[in-house]
């Protein structure tokens, strides 16, 4: 891992650009933390630089919370190499969307699983590193989407303790058989009007994780309409669960 | 009001039973309260004695967190006059679980209607009381269930500001009408693994309501496994809307 770039944000939180590879990151980490902290890895639909000012607060709360948070971009997404066949996906998902029909699984199929098999290894090779990092001991939670990396990191990762997840995406079938599969606790969000999402969809999925402690969190508005709120309420999740 | 005992809780709560004409009540308050403080009324589903460690203990965690709390009993409840009506209703619900099918609607009208019918005015009467008390300011906020006293409260109550609501029980179709008009914040609380409560129309519930600002709190586990973290979190939404 290489940092590129550090400022220390108005309120003192240590912003650092770094890559690892190809993949470009950022790390924000409390301003003198005196004892190592908890790492909360925040995720996105890809495109760090447009996502920015939404992940930047997020992360912002979670170290005002007592975190570091660290997020990288996802294969295919931002500055990275495009994928020809995740294009394709792409493009067939918004003539599916425009045509106003239900989206074929096997659309869903071809845009996310490679994504979740890509991003994956990507995203537990940054947990090697970060918690490498003086300032940054275990444990580690997940918060956001895409939900099925989520899920897979939940399941593949034992050094994720806690995730929220984001339930705003489209989600494989198959995504269903590994949710089964996740024993840590969860809070997911539902944003009840998301146009663009499937409500049914999301409260089965939530309803297939084999967690005990879960948590469904369902509140108004559409895609990027999550209360601030939310943040407050994600913070105390991970306090019971990180701390 | 007449209040008939006062006693000091460990953690240094007051806690007074009353009595309003034949109703019987209790009022929790902070020990030495520098100013009034807001009101939350704990909804149950009658029997204050059954009820009474439960209730204790939300009580105490209302006052905790800087309110007043109180609570009286529900109409044909604990030591209040039978209505034969309301014990055919139940009688007739139970048979209906009993068998296993689905319960009929004109039983669920029956037992449900007549007690919002009573109840409300009685709660009403205790909110004007309660508010006369010189450690009491509003606004108010309501917590708990029956949930269609809830929902009538809410439209009818302009005292209340906000409302923390348990869909756990039997819902009559017209008060899916009145929650159409239900515009305070509300927090909506789920077990998702109620046996004897419809999850699906708990879920038409929320949808219906006409609040801007509405979340809903799913968790694991049956009808009285309501998380302890929930207090928390309902402390924080009541902060929120009635500080």
């Amino acid at each position: 891992m290489r940092f590129t770039s550090e400022q220390r944000l108005d309120d003192g939180v240590v912003e650092r650009e770094f890559t690892l590879g190809d993949i470009p990151g950022v790390l924000w980490t409390p301003p003198s933390p005196s004892a190592p902290v908890p790492l909360i890895l925040l995720g996105h639909p890809g495109g760090l630089r447009k996502m920015y000012p939404r992940l930047a607060a997020r992360a912002r709360g979670s170290v005002a919370a007592g975190y570091a948070a660290a997020t990288i971009e996802l294969p295919g997404s931002g500055d990275r190499p495009r994928s020809p066949a995740a294009e394709e996906a792409r493009a067939d998902l918004r003539r599916a969307l425009a045509a106003g029909g239900p989206v074929d699984d096997e659309i869903v199929d071809r845009l996310v699983l490679p994504l979740v098999e890509a991003a994956v290894p990507e995203w537990r090779a940054a947990m090697d590193v970060l918690l490498t990092l003086p300032e940054i001991g275990g444990p580690v939670g997940f918060a956001g989407g895409v939900i099925s990396i989520g899920v897979r990191l939940a399941v593949v990762e034992p050094r994720i303790s806690a995730a929220i997840l984001f339930a705003g995406s489209f989600v494989p079938r198959a995504m269903f058989d590994e949710a089964r599969q996740v024993t840590i606790p969860l809070q997911v969000l539902l944003q009840w009007d998301d146009e663009g999402n499937d409500r049914q969809q999301a409260l089965d999925l939530f309803d297939a994780f084999g967690s005990k402690e879960k948590t469904l969190h369902a509140n108004m508005g559409g895609h990027t309409g999550v209360p601030e709120f939310e943040g407050d309420a994600g913070n105390r999740f991970f306090a019971r669960h990180l701390k």
